[in-house]
């Protein structure tokens, strides 16, 4: 019985420039569509930390040289690295199920996700976008009024408010060719952030909504059985890097809060994955999250590895 | 009894920037919900000129700043483009559609669109692309090895192949959305020019494809009643802009052809227009294409006003 999963790629796997991208989808396609030779119906969502961070970069270009192409928002940023990568990753799993004999559609779907805009993050920004810097290059960035951060010992980078997200807007797009048995890619690099004003207007907001809470929140609305988490490692560790650590092979949502109030899950990194996991094992019963490395997703879904989150 | 309509936008008349384009799209979606609104099922390509024409000084403007980060290739530029224009265009047709109380899904669909490498328009780029400039900084463009034009009149602007569209890689899609009775935002900028190398990879091509005929082919594929092209003018006039100019209401494929021969139509403006609708009425028997203001769509339809291209 073939499972429905949402699986939750990084960003960071994704490459830093086109010519990584182009590679790196290569192996995410192997390992997604192993899972749709097996009969599972799999939706793809995908960060866009180093890809919307270099759009940014490239807006923030073209206005020094011609101030008369303003500084588009963040919203705006992420719309179009839904294009930049869902491009890529969309043909990448087109090649990898045809060279397998599977006529399966694949789709990318402009996702905007809603935000709550009295989210308390709006005050706090604490995602980070772009690519790693020296301190000094951060201090620099910071004396000019952006928000930067050290991120998880792997160097400084700018970051922007990461509010949670409430709803898909186009969620019923997504059912309906999940229905007519298509691979969507959707809620890409976390969805475009909007948020309602006045009557049935959206707003652009200027955030970057983490990647693992809006594939959780889609997983949740497509009424997924498996949200797969992908990260840089095989299993959630406590004591990670330390003489005792210890890999997890499963993990409740009460253990995994009382490590988390332990401080054992990293800001930025572990942590909002853990989170992810526990929120969505917590949704409704049956539902299981697996976090672990994308050329693991197979065995994960088989039980053979990865760290499963459920209750 | 309603049409099924696809509907091509012009990249012009979606503004110079993010803020002229946020205004068009409200107007856009206002003459688009009045098709809807008529019982009329609703595909809306749309182009992409000034849009990826940034995009590309973008990524040249960073690839100054920090020469790490090569030029995208123009595929890439339009993948991005149909993020920057299809966000604005989906959200105001769901306002749009929401304020007259019907809940209808809209969805952008990131579309590639299958051209052929042999096509001779990649010896000879013609479709102007980006900002106008004036003579004297298109001839230092072109001392740089691009390719520059004049464009029917209204100024300089740099110029890539535009190879004729061959097949919508993603039109199983469009078509599962369209079954589920969904407004699909489709073929941005012409869609990303592809074409089949080794395999079944599909290569990005440094081109753009003209928007007119990449409706006109999505037109056909999805079996609609009519294409409606929009264009500056309410109707197609031969010795335009003449004593003897004269609006026409109807025309023929065979006329079209004796006005075509006669040169009455510009390259790069109306000529594709009436080259697409003369395509569109001659591939199956009952099919009409409109070429018409976006302001006269719904007249047009109802058969009051426009150019009327059939059998």
């Amino acid at each position: 019985m073939g499972k429905r999963i949402v699986i939750a790629l990084g960003g960071n796997a994704l490459g830093k420039n086109l010519a990584e991208q182009m590679g790196a989808v290569k192996n995410t396609a192997k390992a997604i569509v192993d899972l749709i030779e097996e009969g599972h119906q799999v939706v793809v969502a995908h960060g866009n930390g180093p890809q919307v961070g270099m759009i940014n970069l490239a807006m923030t270009a073209l206005s020094h040289e011609d101030p008369s192409h303003p500084v588009d928002p963040m919203s705006v940023c992420t719309a179009m690295s839904q294009g930049y990568i869902g491009y890529d990753l969309q043909n990448a799993l087109r090649e990898e199920l045809l060279d397998r004999g599977i006529n399966k559609p694949v789709a990318t779907i402009l996702t905007q996700v809603e935000v709550d805009p009295a989210d308390p993050a709006f005050q706090n920004p604490t995602k980070p976008i772009g690519a790693f810097m020296t301190e000094e290059e951060a201090m620099k960035l910071k004396a000019q009024g952006n928000s930067v951060m050290e991120d998880a010992g792997r160097g400084w980078r700018r970051c922007v408010a990461s509010p949670r997200p409430k709803s898909i807007v186009e969620i019923e797009t997504v059912k309906a060719l999940l229905a007519a048995n298509q691979v969507v890619i959707a809620c890409g690099g976390g969805g475009i952030p909007v948020y309602k004003s006045e009557g049935n207007h959206l707003h652009g907001a200027g955030a970057v909504i983490d990647k693992d809470f809006a594939s959780e929140l889609l997983a949740e609305e497509l009424d997924a059985d498996t949200l797969i988490i992908l990260t840089a490692v095989e299993k959630v560790a406590v004591n990670f890097g330390k003489p005792n650590q210890e890999w997890l092979s499963s993990l409740t949502p009460e253990q995994a809060r009382k490590y988390e109030d332990e401080g054992q899950f990293a800001p930025g990194s572990m942590l909002p994955k853990v989170q992810a996991a526990v929120k969505f094992a917590e949704s409704k019963e049956g539902r299981t999250a697996l976090i672990t490395l994308l050329e693991k997703a197979k065995d994960g879904i088989a039980g053979k590895t990865g760290t499963a989150v459920c209750r």
